[in-house]
């Protein structure tokens, strides 16, 4: 099997990273794709970034036995944290999700002023903040995390006076300072976005960093001349930490459909 | 130094059972005790019973290895799934949330009506109805998972319309249930507790499980001639998997305290 043939992998600290294999999957209709979600041990949110790396270079290891071409850090808080590590210690091409949430950002907005939402170690970080500043330093950077937003998009609880008040909670720094984008820093946040939109105006521009590293993977794939010249239907494997119903259940909302086989991902961490 | 001079071992999957060793503290303020919290894998809760008993394992190796006398497992979850295991495994006596929470709920109810909350692993392992069904075949027994509490809690959002909302939420069904009594199943929800008090009604009896546990280890340790019969000041530790700021920031919320010193558990999970 040659490169071209091989499966991208995709690393998330758990099942949010299925909203960033489905936009693959939209792009990329013809790759294998490889899952690997950190079940045992998500979140990643509110650890410590040298909790974060050490996950993040496990996780990453499992799927590069298993011979992927590229891997995708779906995981914003692992791309925040632990990219640069990573591709110190893999030679695949790795691709986080926040260069491309940040550029996409810095081209919609029009008057320079972008908002972050994200888990505590993404926001703590400041890799969005930072990827926006490289690209224009005129920008003007808001960033709020959001704990609840995690819960509410696995319970379910997307829409409605409780999700509403929720996000008119966190989104109050974000009104008062008036940006007309919004980075969308995590995962789960893409199954929110409607009832964001909402609270914030329909004139805000939400960035889905997710469908924007699909296009970026896309790119990379092409110049690397790494697309899959195959045009059968590819395969798709998902892997977890920790099996329990809660992947299989939440597959539909998050991937766009249902996940019928998950595999045990046999490790001692 | 002589078991009785020993310091007693608190387990939990995070933060939250620093509710359970204030109470233990406020019942037995002589005795030392060794915290351990599995911050780098925290929530148990949402996790299966294979990787729920894996980790308590490990957690309770950790504590063992630092000679306490008895383990008290603080956190509902593990309670719920690995205390049999557990004390297969291990000698020392330990010491769950579930039975202690169960007595004093069947105690408490003049309707045999109870109702429980906890995580979704919790609720599922039908642990806190099988104890009560023991004590009492006719009390009648209502369940509910709130995997929102956890975060509420964390981020102090224990009062006000965001946190009413929420528990008006997840408490529609215990209201149409006509408890009187209400368990509250995970270290967390103590600091709901006057929120839902609120919601639910003055009437409601809450059970915090942690609170009967402290009690029921004094009764242990008297038992076995255990206790600490020094009068001097007691030592607390604090070991985390995960060394974050949260932690410290949290600990006069849960503990009543603010914990200066966390140590890093090195051990690689």
């Amino acid at each position: 099997m040659g490169v071209k043939d091989s499966p991208i992998g995709v690393f998330d600290s758990g099942i949010g990273g299925l909203t960033v294999m489905r936009a693959l999957i939209k792009v990329l209709p013809y790759e294998s794709i490889i899952y690997f979600g950190d079940t045992a041990r998500v979140p990643y949110g509110t650890k410590s970034p040298a909790t974060i790396v050490r996950f993040s270079l496990e996780s990453v290891e499992f799927l590069l036995e298993r011979d992927v071409k590229c891997v995708v850090v779906a995981c914003n808080t692992s791309s925040a944290h632990a990219l640069p590590v990573l591709r110190k210690y893999f030679k695949v091409p790795i691709i986080g999700v926040i260069q491309p949430g940040a550029m996409a950002a810095v081209k919609a907005t029009k008057n320079k002023r972008v908002g972050i939402i994200g888990t505590q170690a993404t926001v703590r970080s400041k890799a969005y903040e930072e990827a926006i500043k490289h690209l224009d330093p005129a920008v003007r950077v808001v960033s709020q995390s959001c704990p609840l937003f995690v819960p509410l998009a696995e319970e379910g609880m997307t829409r409605g006076k409780e999700c509403e008040s929720i996000i008119q909670h966190y989104c109050k720094s974000l009104k008062r300072s008036a940006i007309d984008t919004l980075i969308l820093g995590c995962t789960h946040y893409p199954l929110l976005a409607a009832t964001i939109q909402k609270i914030l105006g329909r004139s805000i521009h939400l960035i889905d960093s997710g469908r924007q590293t699909a296009v970026d993977v896309q790119g990379l794939l092409m110049g690397m001349d790494m697309l899959c010249d195959k045009r059968s239907k590819p395969s798709y494997r998902f892997y977890v930490t920790d099996e329990n119903e809660h992947f299989q259940t939440l597959s539909s909302r998050f991937l766009g459909r249902v996940v019928n086989k998950v595999e045990l991902a046999k490790w001692n961490r």
